[in-house]
């Protein structure tokens, strides 16, 4: 079968067996490997923290448009979704290598500023470029791999539990509106362009965040990349339960509210985000809200009521609302929508 | 300046030191950073011993060609690049992360294909495929991570000195052999053809042989992944010294020998042989020769006789051998050669 008639989740699985099938228990490699394939990143037993290693590829054409993107931002967003795994598994960031196919028609200067941004944004979360390897291409291709630890356990998308309230960090959909302005899709004034196209472009990691949350006892977390319902649903899937999400509950950036009749589509499918989604108990949530600094906004709870689908959405007059899929699938390229919701 | 102008190892330099400038010295990530880049890894003081990390990247119709490779052999050199890397620094490789960049017409069949011979790669060194990142894109590409420890120490390229004896595991140009056939360039028997072919695409790394140079005391290794002059060049430079290297001690293989009259330029300058090229006393060689069930030939010294350039080629009648460059150039992509060299 096709990749693109496959998809990307169906894939995924597929090689997550073949994997799995090669363990070989015996081996301390095996024996140490805490997560394998399937969450944020891989986490194993080191001497005496558990280490942590993710990696990102974004592809020019695909992920991203050298006519609407400067090189600064593609170097900063290149380890900002590296950093946003290591932050979702509650990790502290160390280590970074990063591999470059590059055109041999690009200018020296552009690369310069490509590394020059990726390593502020390093600095800022005491992360070292420590790596990595050159080779020619006909587009650009920039993977990032980095490594991390924790000093005491990670938020994993497993261990979800019935009840447990749903709650994000900042705002959902301001990097989609953000895309949609950038791609020309709607004019907006220059302060409001700036604040999307940051969102979207030089999101910042939650490493901090990630870190409240393991000392606040949270267990569950994943970043919002594919977008919420879609990171929603791998925790759904991965622990077993049903979510019940409030529509009116979910937090937009009032720009976004005030330009986008679309906001909401944006907020539920849009991706890119960069915020924790967090599952836990009302308690903890609140001990992990004070402690944050950004805002923390309870979205849903997951419930053994919601039986007909994995993820319910349900408006403000308490009816539930129809949609079709559940996210962003990078073979099948479908942007999914829900059907009739306007905010 | 474009990227083809300025070459890759220029490149390389430039991102080195803008990577120097973002150090921050009063951090404790750049305080344990023991290698950054320039290496065949990176390297850092974990908690009871060093992490050795690598990245590798493989490009369609860059790196290979599906026309003349399976996906066996594509997901065997995948993962083999960056063993070799880790061996290269004499390391033992743990786990690894595989980034997949994949049109959506590709086969699910030759992914398995491609899984499944990474796999059984990886079982065979003790290593766990444990993450990694699918995306689609209009052609293949594939980023290996590889992260590996040593209980002991590294082998450098900055660690050689006058007087050193530069030696090799196995055979030189065996590999750019196999590519001139797959190349359709000669016919050969398929005896012939299958080791050749092998050598190019299914490489063995030196794990075990890294260790044991490590074991036996010697300082200084690089893999042949450039060519041998290219990396005994990395050495020379990394070090501060100069080499001299005998044209007729040059290990190349019997059906290298016998069928391709290049041979001798084929083991200079073709590359992708993932042995070791490693430099210590002429006693620690011979007790690391002895330790080793492959061939170990010493190919020259380093020296400060040899002062015309940085790497001297004497043929057999003790005449100095003019050549023009040091190695393959990713963005340049010229091939260089030897003038008049034939064994």
């Amino acid at each position: 079968m096709k990749l693109q008639e496959l998809g990307e989740f169906e894939l995924t699985k597929l090689i997550r067996e073949i994997i799995d099938d090669s363990r070989h228990p015996e081996q301390a490699i095996w024996q140490d490997l805490s997560i394998g394939p399937g969450d944020d990143a891989a986490v194993w037993q080191g001497n005496n923290h558990l280490q942590i290693a993710t990696t990102d590829t974004m592809v020019q054409d695909v992920h991203f448009d050298l006519d609407t993107v400067t090189w600064d931002e593609l170097g900063w967003k290149a380890l900002a979704v590296s950093l946003s795994d290591i932050a979702a598994m509650g990790g502290i960031p160390q280590y970074a290598l990063v591999s470059l196919s590059l055109p041999g028609e690009l200018e020296s200067e552009s690369i310069s500023k490509f590394i020059k941004s990726m390593t502020n944004l390093a600095s800022k979360f005491e992360t070292a470029i420590v790596g990595g390897n050159l080779t020619s291409s006909l587009r650009i291709i920039i993977t990032t791999t980095l490594i991390g630890y924790t000093p005491d356990r990670v938020l994993m998308r497993s261990t979800a539990r019935d009840g447990d309230c749903i709650a994000i960090t900042g705002y959902a959909g301001t990097s989609a509106a953000g895309l949609e302005n950038i791609l020309g899709k709607i004019a907006l004034d220059s302060s409001c362009q700036q604040v999307l196209r940051r969102a979207h472009l030089q999101p910042t990691p939650r490493i901090k965040e990630g870190r409240i949350l393991v000392g606040q006892g949270v267990k569950t977390a994943i970043d919002i990349s594919d977008g919420l319902i879609a990171d929603l649903n791998h925790i759904c899937e991965a622990s077993g339960v049903n979510a019940l999400i409030e529509l009116e509950q979910i937090p937009i950036h009032p720009l976004v509210k005030h330009n986008f009749h679309n906001c909401l589509e944006l907020a539920l499918w849009g991706g890119e985000d960069y915020e924790l989604l967090f599952l836990a108990s009302e308690d903890t949530i609140n001990k992990a809200k004070l402690a944050m600094s950004c805002p923390v906004t309870v979205i849903g709870k997951t419930t053994k009521e919601a039986q007909l689908k994995r993820i319910s959405l349900r408006d403000r007059n308490g009816s539930f609302v129809p949609y079709e899929r559940e996210g962003w699938d990078h073979f099948g390229k479908k942007f999914s929508r829900a059907k009739n919701i306007r905010s």
